[in-house]
């Protein structure tokens, strides 16, 4: 049995304002819950199924801090899915250990006003793909915390430093270091003839309107993913993080890196 | 205002039942509307806010056969949307014109259970920008007059077929013609090492299970988009429609057909 506070926290913690209060996020679904737990991340409340109880192992259990059973119907209650997967965890921010050098020597995405949450839960989850250790993004991207945002990372988050930050700050400082900055934009040169370097900043605009006129300046390299298709209409762009993944692999495969 | 038999009309369609009964499917959003407008796709019915009729040009109102304007509130009534956005057509499912050489000389790509309408959806929107004509899809993949399917493809389902097939019938044609067929399975080869040719089908696999066991015998060559991730948990695959579109990229750089 769940108590009503405790319920009451964990509907909450669906807003914004009450995860950055508290701290707090949720996770939900057996998958996902049980990647969390064996990448040894603490969890403060783990709500679920007896059936996804019985399947825990003791190493599991070892970052609990409380469990609730509770049945189909309580679940349902609380979760934020219309059909809720046997377990759902709620968990304190996670903060990844980070270099201020990684900026000079990793490929690093920012993201200009992506406002889609599967599109920055996709992004992530592809960047983690790629080895990309952070992403920057402005404060009017979706949250990280939103629970579609994690669904859509599915565990990846665990393995991308996702930083909030002023993208003015943030291409200035890389410009005062001569760090290059990728702007993705339709008049830019094709990413299959462009020369990629193997560190810099990949930025990606907001999925109707592009890169925001303040940031252009700071672009560096103007690059995109160019059309093969010989139509005209209809086909006015790349999915945002069709382009981040087409994009990401395109530099990776630049360095040389894999094979 | 809207008769309540149409209202009931185009609230059935969401069910995919009814859409295969009555040939006709719904779009919605201004946008999308009006690429469906542009391409001369014919319209049934549109219904939609004063604001936008009022936009609409000669041109534009050639192709419709009724014209309902309503208000907000009737608009959201009927549609499939929590923010409806101006306008909703009702269409006649498209036949695009079909090249039985097509599997011979193009890349084609096969979709074995793709379940989830947005992965779908985005698919088609990166095979039309990658110039992919033809996508195949077993029978218990998402129903691409889903109006989620169509709202991700965004206008790209007018230049792709996506045709509803046994894929062991393709698949078993595909191989009597000795056309490749490239299987994006985990133990595959580096699509960055691998010689990739310029015909053939990409099999694709669902979003959980991957490609059916019964389907494997006919892949000729086992690719994959490999992971550079050096994170062993957390990472276990790439979304289906991500691997999609960076295969695609791959392909097509590999054609040199742009620069």
């Amino acid at each position: 049995m769940i108590s009503r506070n405790k319920a009451a926290l964990i509907i909450s913690l669906q807003k914004k304002k009450v995860r950055d209060e508290e701290k707090l996020f949720v996770i939900e679904g057996d998958k996902i819950v049980k990647e969390f737990l064996e990448a040894k991340v603490m969890v403060k409340t783990l709500v679920a199924l007896p059936e996804f109880l019985n399947s825990l192992t003791l190493f599991h259990k070892q970052g609990i801090d409380e469990i609730i059973p509770v049945n189909e119907n309580d679940l349902k209650k609380i979760s934020s899915l219309k059909t809720p997967h046997n377990a759902l965890a709620v968990i304190s921010m996670i903060e990844l250990t980070r270099d201020q050098n990684d900026l000079k020597r990793e490929l690093t995405i920012a993201l200009d006003c992506v406002q889609d949450p599967g599109n920055l839960g996709t992004i992530i989850r592809s960047a983690a793909w790629f080895g990309i250790k952070n992403i920057y993004c402005s404060g009017d991207c979706a949250d990280v915390y939103n629970p579609k945002v994690i669904q859509a990372t599915m565990g990846a988050i665990l393995h991308v430093n996702v930083i909030y930050i002023s993208l003015h700050d943030l291409l200035k400082a890389a410009r005062d270091e001569n760090i290059k900055i990728y702007g993705a934009l339709m008049e830019g040169a094709s990413i299959y003839s462009y020369k990629l370097g193997s560190s810099g900043i990949i930025l990606l605009g907001n999925e109707s309107k592009g890169i925001s006129e303040e940031l252009l300046p700071y672009i560096t390299d103007r690059i995109k993913v160019p059309k093969i298709s010989e139509a005209r209409q209809g086909i006015d762009s790349l999915n945002v993080s069709m382009a981040a993944s087409v994009i990401l692999s395109e530099f990776t495969r630049g360095r040389g890196r894999v094979h």
